[in-house]
This record gives structure tokens, sequence and C-alpha cells, in this order.
């Protein structure tokens, strides 16, 4: 039965990727439409082919010093499991695949959705939702794939047949393949969301304040760098970072089902250590197969309006979301696992809700937030960036709330209400985030189907397209910001849940790591000794002093919180850096090549392209170093209290500092909408003016700094789970 | 010797009592100078002094309702320690005084300071100066007054007859008045910080960017509601928030001193409890004595540049620095205390320097950071806002890293390098705070001395004085910039290391609440007993759980960094919305008052008073009351572990995040006075404009929200301590 339920997985990840290939080759049938559509098409595929490239040249760089240290670690100091530099490897190169694969998609859609939305609206939705729906798809197919190999190979070289002790070799060695994708996914997302900002900002500034001509206007010489940027930042990074927190939480949740179902049977005598472990991979195989089953349900009746494509997307996802509760009920009980660990499933799937919910309220321009924020444009800039920043911040309270709840009634119906009952408890958060990431193949689709709607707008207004033309393919971009915002309140709060579920994961690993130094014992300070591998996650919190007495722990969370804050501020100072360079480079073009304005001269748009693509490359390096840097530093200086410490730290400061800079972005850039709309004065007014320097600051907030956080409070655990062998042997406080 | 040298404590305070009132007789008898002078000085006063009269109005109806409430959890449930109510009372009462004696010299200086710039800058710098450091004297006056009385009186309750336990019931007493300090310092800095800043944001942005007035114009109805923040803000405010500072790291130490030393013995045989538990308050008296010696040093020659005005600020408060580190040798050797304690206390001394040389050059437009973000106003406000911010994030770095190196090497020095010395070590950590506040008198006197150089500037402005005068106190105003800049960042690193030294005070009082409601053992899960007055920092770590697995810390931290960003969001949001009233009560003005621009009629000052004040009043409650209620509701629903995680969640990500607003203020701030010097256009120009805006979103950061969470992290702090007991007795997770 056991091993029956885990072919779901491989099964899963077959179809996932089969119809992915499905909608591709669809799509790929379309006309492009107009000879300029194509070639308009064909700029924005080549600029983000090549930064691609390119970035991925850095990027591999890095790997393979990476490589070579972990290999040094596992070969030559012996603290490291052999197969991590390899599972490294694969899992960065599965995530770099997501966001290729998904961009190339993306960025043959863009004018083909335009194309479509000359036929009708419905037509439109369908090829730029079920071209979001290729990313989505590969991302859960790739790593289902990822995670099913794996299993099926380790299993072969580690055989069940020590009483379950090889299950935890097997998934601590599996989680260490986050990393790769961790590290891939922040370069991705760092990377891209510097070039998509450095060009949105620079050809904001210039073109809609300076110049007054509008979006996408194909006189601005940003513009092909802005729609570039949309496909590099927007989808290739969004691909790499949940296909990281989607396989991050799976196979967090394995390796803590392996310890925490270690010798537990069923009223048989079977023991469900086992099924504890596929379970989240069944899970989510399933979700992926009820995903596949939502993305045919979105279709709309021509003419509809906003609210009737929002509940056409809406059906999709809720259709996937109530079946797999229903689903995972039955699987959860075939499994023999007890009912409490379903509840936590719902609890995570529920609160993932909510902060979708919470992120609506505060983000759209349908509620009293957004319009405040709005309605302080009339008093100028700064009163709308005071009351942007101000709602910002008061936002964070539900989702945080929300996670708070989800957390605490997950690993209470998981630990059958025994709060000693440790291991069942932080599986049961474990399983909280799997449920909130089992659609993911379709919550992701509506995601990434945001910047292939956006660039269909900028591909029509950039070839003159009819008047109707436009007004669908912004009704789809209008659609899309309301179901990015929503995606990135369920990527930040998936990412919350995941690193808590590492951070114990890491004590699991620290645990490994003592057995492979030889450390057979612990001893307390009382002189009670325990066997090592019968020691529980308080037996480690106790042996290594990780509690909040410890000076270690407490300054660790002091450099966690600090973390968060100086790797956003890096971010943001190199959108700032490059966005200025853009701005510079863009009124030159203005002032000296003549016939721009008049339309007559096309400008240098691959100058400007240029220019966020090396912005990018310079500045996506230091940042991401740290983050790899500081669980290492910080375990050599200050031990596994210390690296506790700094994850707790930086996931805190991190989660709420996301939620933070995400609403407070959306909300301006719906603000800015909102006026355009004709209210405090409609376009071109002063609070209009105002609106858009709002909308301005809140650009790297919500797409550059914002979502890397949530790679970084993963990244920062997994380099920790990766480097528990080196610290537990080399740190200077034991 | 010991009781000898604690008579140093009321001597300290009666030093800078005296001094204090001599300070401010002398500054009485200079002239106010022109009955116009004075008239402007009377209308600040009187609306400083109303401002503090309905703040104190409402205060003290919460402080009745807290007061009934601890006296009930005293009296009925028999949770409370029977002397908590009224030392609740007085620390609040001593707090408000500080403020109010502070704010009444301030207000009083202001003309006579600009009275005295027309003779020379020396003289203004004196008066000035020297009326600042009544405030300073009149803070640690108190603060040893406060605590020296309560000292004596609870020793003749609590005679040491026990072999020292009574000393821990003394000190833990005491503790709990930090929390009526605390309480009413949090509503005298938000409401202050609300004031100053809705009056300053609504003045600049029609005076300055539309009407084109300079700043303090006459003509602007909001100057007068400017100058009086000034005093309400950065005066009143300041004092009870350094107040509360000042008292809770020498009541913490005290309080960890006197466990840390429960029956350590010298080489004679004495007991050294006592020692320790007089150390910090002997300390803090010689600072006291030291900085009335440095007040004395501060004097500077005629026409002397911004560089010599600072350096003469500078020899008083080094020589203040280098004397205390010298004779507190003397002392913690008198008192038998080992050499690392001393070590200690040079570690939170060194790491307060290092935090105020970081604050000036990430804030002061001599160094690159600035320059940058006024670089950056050349493409306009959205640029110099991104700019700030990231600027402010990165700034984050350095004083945290200079908490933790001084925090762990405080614990190692204290704990004899042995880390299972807990309390000791945890002792270090207070000294190292204590360190840091101990030549408070000068350090907050270079503070005070801003706003009245400030008020002394708006003065001249506002009647009209000579060039020559304004430049002067421009002069003297500017140098304000630069201390205020260095004393939050005091602020800021002394309320993180009070936090921690507190969050062992909550431990200690844990204890006191377990014997108090009759658990004389605890019992741990592996069955051992021990007995909870014997038992240390560990056993009731490892008793509760409050390690980093437990769902309960975890969740615990993610409440406390987002009580520190909705608590800063609803700060600013009460700025923002004060501000938009503020703005449209100017434009008002302006429409319909004929006669205003030319100078002809008076505005009417009065309505942008009442104004602001009403703003402050409405808006302090709500942020001040959440603070209260964040530890009581965790203690509650989470137990001891969903406390302690809420206080370190909180202090982490209040810490940075009040680091980050303070520094991004004080950089947009200065960027905008280096681009007045003359460059990027200088004044008028777009950049001008542009930097306009970020110091003005910059205004609510640096004086509302970001010196608030200093209050709120050691509030909520000090709540738990109180409600200890309740949470101890009344708790659902035991």
């Amino acid at each position: 039965m056991t091993n029956t339920l885990f072919l779901l997985a491989p099964l899963g990840s077959a179809s996932a990727l089969f119809f992915a290939w499905f909608f591709y080759r669809q799509m790929k049938k379309e006309s492009e439409g107009t000879e300029h559509m194509a070639r308009i098409a064909s700029y924005v595929r080549k600029g983000a082919m090549a930064y691609l490239k390119q970035q991925y040249k850095v990027v591999s760089m890095i790997f393979v010093a990476l490589v070579i240290l972990l290999a040094f670690m596992a070969f030559v100091l012996k603290v490291q499991n052999p197969w991590v530099p390899i599972a490294f490897l694969t899992g960065g190169f599965f995530s770099g695949l997501s966001g290729f694969f998904g961009m190339k998609t993306a960025t043959y859609a863009s004018a083909r959705t335009a194309n479509a939305a000359k036929k009708s609206l419905n037509a439109g939705l369908r090829i730029a939702f079920r071209s979001g729906a290729v990313m989505g798809l590969v991302v859960v197919g790739l790593a289902l794939l990822d995670i099913s190999v794996w299993f099926i190979i380790l299993r072969h070289f580690y055989p069940l047949t020590d009483g379950g002790h090889n299950l935890i070799i097997i998934t601590t060695t599996m989680i260490t393949f986050g990393m790769g994708a961790s590290t891939q996914a922040l370069f991705a997302r760092v990377g891209g969301g510097i070039y998509t900002k450095a060009a949105d900002v620079g050809a904001d500034l210039v073109g809609k304040v300076e110049a007054n001509i509008p979006e996408d206007d194909p006189r601005n010489p940003a513009t092909i760098a802005d729609n570039v940027g949309d496909n590099v930042g927007d989808v290739a990074g969004m691909g790499a970072d949940l296909y990281e927190s989607y396989a991050g939480s799976i196979l967090a949740t394995a390796a803590l089902g392996a310890s925490a179902f270690l010798g537990v049977v069923d009223h048989q005598g079977r023991s469900l250590q086992l099924n504890a472990v596929i379970a989240p991979m069944v899970i989510a195989a399933i979700g992926t197969l009820l995903s596949i089953f939502g993305i045919f349900l979105v279709r709309t009746k021509e003419g509809a309006s906003q609210k009737q494509l929002l509940s056409a997307l809406g059906r999709g996802v809720n259709a996937s979301s109530v079946l797999i509760v229903l689903l995972s009920y039955g699987v959860i009980r075939l499994l023999g696992l007890h009912t409490g660990i379903w509840v936590a499933l719902v609890f995570g799937l529920a609160s993932g809700l909510v902060i979708g919910k919470a992120t609506e309220y505060f983000t759209s321009a349908s509620y009293r937030p957004t319009m405040r924020i709005a309605e302080n444009a009339k008093t100028g800039p700064a009163t709308v960036i005071i009351a942007g920043l101000g709602t910002g911040m008061m936002s964070t309270a539900i989702p945080v709330l929300s996670v708070v709840v989800g957390t605490i009634f997950a690993y209470l119906f998981a630990a059958k209400f025994d709060m000693a009952n440790v291991s069942q408890g932080l599986y049961g958060i474990g399983i909280a985030a799997v449920g909130m990431l089992s659609t993911l193949g379709i919550t992701l689709a509506t995601d990434a189907y945001g910047p292939i709607a956006d660039n269909a707008g900028g591909n029509a207004q950039m070839t003159g397209q009819d008047e109707e033309v436009r007004r669908r393919t912004d009704a789809l971009d209008s659609l899309g910001n309301t179901t990015a915002a929503t995606g990135k309140g369920f990527a930040i709060g998936s990412a919350a849940l995941t690193a808590l579920a590492l951070l114990a994961s890491y004590v699991e690993e620290i645990k490994v790591g003592l057995i492979r130094i030889g450390h057979a014992t612990i001893q307390f300070a009382d002189g009670t000794i325990l066997e090592t591998a019968k020691a529980g996650f308080t037996d480690f919190m106790r042996f290594y002093n990780v509690n909040l007495m410890n000076p270690l722990v407490l300054v660790g969370a002091f450099l966690g919180a600090m973390m968060a804050f100086a790797f956003s501020g890096l971010a943001m100072t190199a959108v700032s850096k490059a966005a200025g360079r853009m701005v510079d480079e863009v009124r030159r073009q203005f002032r000296e090549i003549a016939g721009i304005m008049e339309g007559k001269v096309e400008p240098d748009y691959a100058r400007c392209v240029e220019i966020s693509t090396r912005g990018a490359q310079r500045a996506m390096v230091l940042p991401s170093l740290l983050a790899i840097a500081a669980p290492v530093v910080t375990g050599i200086l200050l031990g596994i209290p210390g690296v506790m410490g700094l994850l707790i730290g930086g996931t805190s400061t991190g989660f709420v500092l996301a939620v933070f800079m995400a609403n407070a972005g959306g909300a301006w850039d719906n603000a800015k909408k909102y006026i355009e709309e004709g209210n405090f004065g409609g376009k071109g007014s002063p609070a209009h003016h105002a609106a858009i320097i709002g909308d301005t600051v809140g650009d790297p907030f919500k797409d550059t700094a914002g979502p890397s956080l949530n790679i970084l409070i993963k990244l920062m655990s997994m380099v920790a789970i990766v480097m528990a062998g080196l610290t537990v042997a080399f740190s200077i406080f034991k």
C-alpha cells in the first residue's frame, strides 16, 4: 500500500510535466499577430534570454566553488554526507530549469495573448493563463521528479534494514538538495528583482514623470528593459523561488516524519515511519493532479467584468483547494496516520487563505487602507509615502497572527495535544506548510499569468493596437496585480512555516553530524548520559543550551534581525544605483537622439537592457554571498545556539519585514491606479504625480527586497542544515 | 565599606539636583531680549505647558486604572508583591517630573539663548548647553533619588537576615517601579512624537514646499506648534525615555547581582551579594559626579567653527568617559568584585561609543552615505527615498554587531569565561548597560541642548533678528543635530542591552512568583526535583521548555517582531492623519485670513496647536495600550515560553527597526541640509525639493516611531516582569 501510494509522486510529476508540455505546444500554435508584434516580442525574448544566460554563467561559477567546498567537507574533513555535493547540484539545476522554462513560455506567450485579445477577452485569458500554468506545472513537476528520483536512488543505497535509522539518513541527505535550489533561487530573485526594478523605476521616472508619456510607450528607451524585467524578475525569479519553497517544505516534512515516527507502529504493529516520510510527497502529488484539473476549469465568457474574471480564476483554485482537503484525509488515513495530521494540513491551507484575503484587503483599492493612501496623495508625495509605510507596517498583524494560530494548532493537533510530543508536533508544522503549498500548480499559474498579461499589454501598447484590445489587455493585467499580491502572501506565509520546519530539520542534522564524527552519546551537565541516536529535540536543546538565557542565542537573534535589514538594504541600494544610471541614460537618449519623441527614430533599447543586466549582475553577488556566509560564520564563532538564534531572528524579522514591504508596495501601486481611475483629480493631477512617486518607492519594496527575503530566510536555514556537520565539529563554543 | 559606598548614590542624586537647580537659576537670570522675543517664547511655553497638562491628565487616568489592577492582583489574587502598586506610581511620577522640569527649563531657555547669541556664540552655547544640562542632571538625580529611597525603605522592611534571599525580594520589587516609568515614558514619547511631527510635517509641506517661505517663518500658522513640538517631543519625551532606560538598567543589574552573587563570598568569607547589588548604583552615582565635572569643561572661544563647537562638547563627554573607566575600576575592586565585571562595563561604554560613531558616519553629510542620498535627489523624490531606505537598512549592521560583541564579551568576562556561569554572565550584560549609560548626565545634556538651540533659532527667525545672530543660532542648531543623532544611537543601544538584562530579571521574577504561590519545588520531565529558591536560570529554561524547539517560543518571536512593526505603523499613521489635518488648516488660513502672507496679520497659531494636541492625545492611547496588553495576553495564552519569545522577538526586531528608522531619518535631514549648503543645485532647486520630501518622510521615522520603539521593547519587558506572577498562576500552558 505504502509503496503503491508513493508511486503517485512520480505519476504526479509525469502528469504535471506532460500537461506543461501540452499547454506550451498549444500556445506555440497560436499566431503572434503582426510582424511588429512579433518583433517587439522577440526583442523582449532576446533580452530575457541574454540576461538569463549571463545570470546562469555567474551562478555556475559560484556553484562550482561551492561544490568544491562541499566535496572538501565530505571527502577530506569527513563532516559531510558524500551525496551532498551532487544533491546540491541537482537542486540548483532543477530550480534554474524551472525559471528557464517558465520564462521561455512567458516570452513566447505575450504577443500571442495580445493577438488573441483582438479576438476576445476569453481567448486572451486562456492563452495567458495556460501559459502561466506551464510555469506552475513545471515547478511542481520538476520538484516531484527530483524528490522521487533521489528517494528511489537513496533507498537503493540505504535499504530499510536497521529499524528506521536509514530513513533518517535518506531524508536528511535529501534535504540538502534544497540548499542548491535556495542558492540558485536567491540569485534569481535578487538579480531578477534588481534588473526589473532598475528598468521600471528608470522608465517611470523619466517617461511618466518627466516626459509625460504613458507606460510602455515605444519612445521610452527603457521600455524593452522594463518588459524584459517582468520576465526575468517576476517569472524566472518567482519560479525558482517557489520551486525551492515547495521542495523545501516537502523535504523538511519528510525528514521530520522519519524522526517523529521512528519506532511508532499502528494497531497491527506495522511501522508508520515510511508512511510519514512519503505522506508529504503523496499529498503534493495529489495536489498536483488536482491543480491540473483546476486549470481546466478556468474559462470565462466574453465581456466578463473584472469580478467575473477573478471568479473564473477563483473557481479553479477553490475547486483544487476543497478537493485536496477531502482527498488528503483519505491519504492520511490510508497511510495509517492519525486525524490530527490532517487537521494540521487544513490549518496550513486555511492560514494561507487568510493571508491571501488580508493581503487583498490591505492592497486593493476596493478597501479603506489603499483609498486612504490615495487620499494622502492630495497633500503630496511625502504624506503618500508616510501613509503607505504606516499602512504596510500595520498590515503585518493579520498575516503574522494567522501563521501563529496555524502553527500552534498544527502542532497541537499533530501532537495529539501533548506539548511534550515535540517531534510529531513539529511534523505537523511541516505538514501545514505542505498543505499551504499543495495546490501550488494552480496558485502559481494564477501568479505567473500576471507578468504575461502585463507584457501582452506592453506589446499592445508598443505596437499601437486598438483602444478595445488595450482595454482587454488592461483588464487582464489588472487582474494579474490582484493575483500577484495574493501569490506573494502565500509565498511569504509558506516561507515562514517552511523555515520553522527547517529549524527542526537542523536539529536532526546535528544529530546525524554528531554520530558521523563519532559521538555516540551525549552527556548533560548533571552527568546523565544519553545515546545520541535516541536523543530527541528537547534533549539537544538542553545539551547545547539552546534556551533564551544563553547569550549566544540572544545575540544570534539580533544578528538574524540585522541580516534581514542589511540584506534588504543592499538590494534597495542596488536598485537605487542601477535606476539612477538608467535615468541618466534615458535622459541622455531623449536629449541626444533627435526624433525619438516624434516617434520617427527607434531609441537605443539595447543600451538600457545592458544597464539593467550589469547593475543586476554586479549587485546580486554580495547580498547572496552574505546570506550563505552568515550561518557558517555564526556557526564557527557562536556555535549551534548562535545559529539557531540567527535562524529564528532572521525568520521572524524577515517574515514581518517581507510582508510589510510587499503590502506597502502593492498598496502604493493600487493607490496610483485608483487615482488614475479618476479619483482625487485623476491622471495628470498633482495627486497622481505624488502617487506615482509612492508607486516608484514601492517597486523595489514589493519586487526586489520583499520577495528576496522569503528566500533569504530559507537559504540561511538550508545553509545551516548543510553546514551542521562543520559546526558540530569546528565551532568555538561546543 | 559597602554601606559607605552606597551613600554615594544619595550623594550623587543630591549633587545632580543641586546643580540642576543652580544652572536653572543662572539661566533664569539672563534676559529674554526684546518684548517680541519674550512674547514668542511665551507662546511656545504656554503651548507646551498646556499640552503637558492635557497629556498628564490622560496618563493619570490610565495610571489610576493600572494601579487598581495591580492592587487587585496584589491584595485579592495574591500573585503580586504588595509594594508594586506604589512602586509603579513613583516610577511614573518621577519619569513625568523629569520631562516636566526639562521642558520647563527648555522653554525658558530658548529666547535667552537667542538673546545671548546677539552677544557671542560662546554666550549662546553656554546658556543652551547648561539648560540642556538641567535636563540631564534632573533625570539622573531623580532616578538615583527614587532608587536610593526605595532601597533604604525596603531594606528596613526586609532586613538582611536569611542569607541573602531578602535582597532578591528587595531588588525584584524595586524593578517594578520601572514599569511605571516605562508606561509614562511611552505615552510621553508616542504622544510627544506624534505632536511634534504632525506640526513639523504640516508646517514644512505647506510653508516650505507650497508657499516657499523659510522654516520658522512667523507667517506660517503651524510654526508655534512646530516649536512647541520640539519641546514636548524631543525634550519632555526624551527625558522620560532616558529616565526609564537609566533607572531600568540600574535596577535590572541590581536584581541580577542579588541572584548571581547569592552565597558568593570573597577570600575573607564576606558575602559579596550586597556589594553586587549596590555596584550599579555606585557606578551611576560616580558617573553623575563626573558628568557635572564634564559639564563645566564645555566652553568655546568666540568665532568657533562647527568642528570646534563639536570638540567643545566632546571634551566634556570624553573627560567624563575616561574618568569613569578609571574610577569604576577602583569601585569594583573596593566592592570585592572581580576585574571581569569592570571589563564588562568598559565593553558597554565602548560599544556605545562605536554606535555613536557609526550613527555619525551614516547620518552626517561629511561622509559618503548621506552625500549619496543627496545626489539621488537629482533624479527626484522617489530615488532619494529609495536610497535613504536602503542606506538606513544597511546602517543597522555596525550598531548590531557592536552590541553583539559587547554583549558576548561582557558575558564572558563577567562569567570568567565559563559559559555555564550564567547568572554572573548576565550580570555582566547588565553592568555593560550601566556602563553605557553611566555618563548620562552629560550625554543627555548634549542631546537636550539640541531642541533648545533649535527653538532659539526659531525665536531669532520669528522675531527677525540680524543675519549674524541667526547665523550663530543656526550653528548651534546644526551642532544639535549631530549630537541628537549620537544621543539616539546611545538610547537605542542601551535599550537593547537593558532589554537583555530585563529578560533575565523576568526569570528571577518567575522564581519569586512560583515561591509566592506556594511552589517550593519544581519537577522536571525526567522526575528530578529541585528546590525553587535554589534553581538557576538554566533550570527554569529547562522546566518551562524555553528552548528553540518549543513552538510557543517560536511563534512568540513572530509576535514580538510583528509588535514592533504594528506599533510603528500605528505611530506613523497617527502622524500622517494629524499632519493631513494640519496641512488642511494651514492652507485654509493662507486662503481665508487676508494679510497673513504680507505679515500684516498674525495667523491663528492656537488652532494649529490644538490640532497637534488632539491628534497626539487621540492617537497615543491605542499603541500604548497594545504594548501593555501584549505581554499579558501572550502570557495567559502562550505561557512563559510565549512571553520570552515575544520579548526576544520584540527586542531584536525593535532594536534593528529603531536603528533603521533613526538613521534613515537623520540621513535624509542632513542630505537636505547638504543641498541647502549649495550642492546639487542648492536651495530652491528641484533636488532641494526632492530632499525636503525625503526629510519629511524621515520626520516620523526618526522622531516618532523610532524613539518610541526603544521604550516599547523595555515596556514589554517591564510589563512581563510585573505580570510574571499572573502568568505563573493563570497561564493556559504551564
